[in-house]
């Protein structure tokens, strides 16, 4: 019927029944098959069904610094004192819950393609956030939303960053930001800090020898040593940065859990000149999983931002964005901080009591004003590397001192988060650490 | 009692008044307010209430390169011819917003802190796809799970490639991409495309005067041409990237959607030396705004990419990578792609036939094997740019080839697509197209 050949029949015969699309039922015929195989797809170099395994190194030249770990699993059991790790336990769970169903069923848009700069809902609401409470003059507009304040701080570093500047960094401080101001390949100048916070006159000096495109400082809460910087500090520090002409990329990440006297207004709030590059971040009054972070900076670098933000991901997660800004705009967010202030102070005073009654002879330390973590010395009878080592046997971790500095090997600093554990969980902490401490000094 | 001087006890009412925590009533006395204010910040500089307004341009130099807009918003009413966005309104969505429930429900520590590399679950899920439809020998280890394809050549930018490398790219294709792979200062060098897909000996002229570090490639469906790369293509690119010793980056961006013969495997599947970086996306089969990607590479490569992937966002959105691992897991996944790929073929023979009958005479077309756009040559006689004006104006929007190429004005290409309308929008924005075209041509 068809007008081919017979030969050309029996082999297309062949290969659909190959294939499975026709089956032979001896004695009866050739019918279609009952079930019709998923297609396969097709192979177009011969040889075996599937690839060869990933190789390890590949065949191209490839320089791999051997990358530090970023992330290690906190064993079953183990009570870990981390800083800046919130207690997601107490979270607005089912109020977030039901912000995403809503979003969900009742915004269908919302998985489409957007704008890179943000939720326009979620930025509304930002601004409002940081009018009321932090003196910024800011609208919508002004806001970049970004994955927590680690991507802020990438596109700082890839829009105002070129190879040669010097960042100028207190002496202690967040690694990760480091690295993510100094991608592009600048050099990082360590600036001493005191009681006061940054020595403004040793970054006089500094800038007096180098070229200083932009200095990193925490001025809330000194990651790591919990300082406030002074009222005479910053107006030094926007002054030098006016003269000067470098950026001031200030980093408030946790803005909110200040315990004693008033929470201080950022440098952000007095930039008369447009030098400061203001980072937020929700990773400690909401959770960390949540990643959102804002940006707010002159425009021009924040257009810059935003366009390198499109480059990264293309734009931050909408559900997520609106969930969070629901849970802003129905004040779940606000009743959540009130709660968790109470609470991480608290904890904060129970784990000085415990620190003090058991390790009082081993750790000094001052109770910090703010934030979910404090700042201890270690008498040098109890090795920082030897401890660390003995309280993981015992079941407990907490952060050398070294993470925080250039290298410096042998420093007997150690931070130790209060944040994310119980009273009791406190407790049961500081009473193996004490364990720890007796098993090393033996 | 307190021993304190009758002044200082003054004072410190009228400060508490002041702040309003004590309240005064006249004839009865001062009793604590009755609603405790909220602790205001501390100004530490005198002056206005709010700070000043964010100023345009910095203080310091900043040269900001003139940002392309990186996203309009379609008006109203406008319907868009856009290819690459899935038709998000069929999404399963009552099955993701359980799965979101569930996740945060069921599983609270989805809200900390985690590994970079992306949630296990999801890494498996994938890993098994790979295996059973792509023929890639991989386990969930080997899977780094990215916020799109974007962030994944963006990390691939970052850590393969050198200020001074070249990267050879097909000579039409997709811009952001291209800024991604060349971000640390890489050039790129344009290889021409046929009806077979990358020119390979053309390629191999290029590595014989430049440094060619890596290609990129998008060989299931041409972007934008929308061409599948031939076997024999294929086989010569594979073998010329072993003696060559340069990487081959292979964006499989829309594998699922293929209509005419078997979908083809992918570089990666046949990759003995080690050659290619395979990057996938779900943001064609899934939604663009829940952005998964995925990167799977030598071993080397992927855990600089990971490590790299910490220093920008820390992380995934957990959430959003659970909830996609459970719709993978229990098929919700697999049938809407079933589903979707029977839509996107016949919503591709639908606009076929409305573009011959009302736009035949102005525009040539071939109709592709796969993917959600055709891409078609436009007569000379309707000037691209003025064309895009015109049906702007009528309610339509298109992308023009300029968009694909390396800068050159006047091409008369255009990229329509069909996957994100219903069969009548189609007929609405090739009818509207027409009326364009006629208002062009006067």
């Amino acid at each position: 019927m068809l007008g081919v050949h017979r030969n050309t029949v029996i082999a297309a015969y062949h290969e659909l029944s190959a294939e499975g699309f026709l089956g032979t039922e001896p004695g009866r015929g050739t019918f279609i098959a009952s079930s019709l195989p998923e297609v396969k797809p097709k192979r177009w170099l011969s040889g075996k069904a599937s690839g060869p395994k990933l190789a390890v190194h590949p065949h191209f030249s490839f320089d791999a610094a051997p990358a530090e770990l970023r992330f290690t699993p906190i064993p079953k059991g183990t009570l870990a004192l981390y800083g800046g790790v919130p207690d997601t336990r107490s979270l607005p769970r089912l109020a977030l819950a039901r912000a995403y169903r809503r979003a969900l069923r009742g915004v269908p848009s919302l998985l489409d393609y957007a704008d890179p700069q943000g939720e326009p809902r979620l930025r509304s609401a930002l601004a409002e956030m940081l009018r009321a409470s932090r003196g910024l003059a800011v609208s919508a507009d002004d806001v970049l939303v970004t994955r927590g304040s680690q991507m802020a701080l990438a596109l700082i570093g890839r829009a105002l960053v070129r190879p040669g500047d010097v960042i100028a960094v207190e002496s202690l401080g967040y690694k990760p930001a480091w690295r993510a101001l100094a991608q592009r390949g600048a050099r990082l100048a360590p600036v001493p800090i005191d009681a006061e916070g940054l020595a403004v006159d040793a970054l006089e000096e500094l800038c007096e020898r180098e070229p200083v495109r932009a200095v990193y400082v925490t001025p809330h809460h000194q990651y790591p040593t919990t300082v406030t910087m002074t009222a005479s500090r910053r107006m030094a520090l926007l002054e030098l940065a006016r003269r000067k002409r470098f950026a001031i990329v200030e980093d408030d990440y946790d803005h909110e859990f200040h315990y004693e006297g008033r929470p201080v207004l950022p440098l952000a709030s007095a930039d008369h000149a447009g030098v400061v590059l203001y980072v937020g971040t929700m990773s400690k009054v909401l959770a960390p999983g949540l990643r959102i972070g804002y940006l707010i900076a002159p425009a021009a670098v924040r257009d810059a931002a935003i366009a390198l933000r499109f480059d990264i991901d293309r734009q931050g997660d909408r559900l997520t964005e609106w969930a969070v800004a629901e849970l802003m705009e129905d004040g779940e967010l606000q009743r959540h901080v009130w709660r968790m202030r109470r609470v991480y102070q608290s904890r904060r005073d129970h784990c000085a009591r415990e620190l003090r009654e058991h390790l009082g002879r081993w750790i000094r330390f001052g109770v910090p004003t703010g934030g979910m973590a404090l700042w201890g010395q270690v008498s040098r009878a109890l090795p920082v590397s030897s401890f660390l080592v003995q309280a993981a046997r015992h079941g407990v971790l907490f952060q050398p001192g070294e993470q925080f500095t250039w290298g410096q090997r042998g420093t007997q600093h150690v931070r130790l988060g209060y944040g994310a554990l119980t009273e009791r969980e406190l407790s049961t902490a500081v009473a193996r650490l004490a364990e720890a401490a007796r098993a090393t000094a033996d």
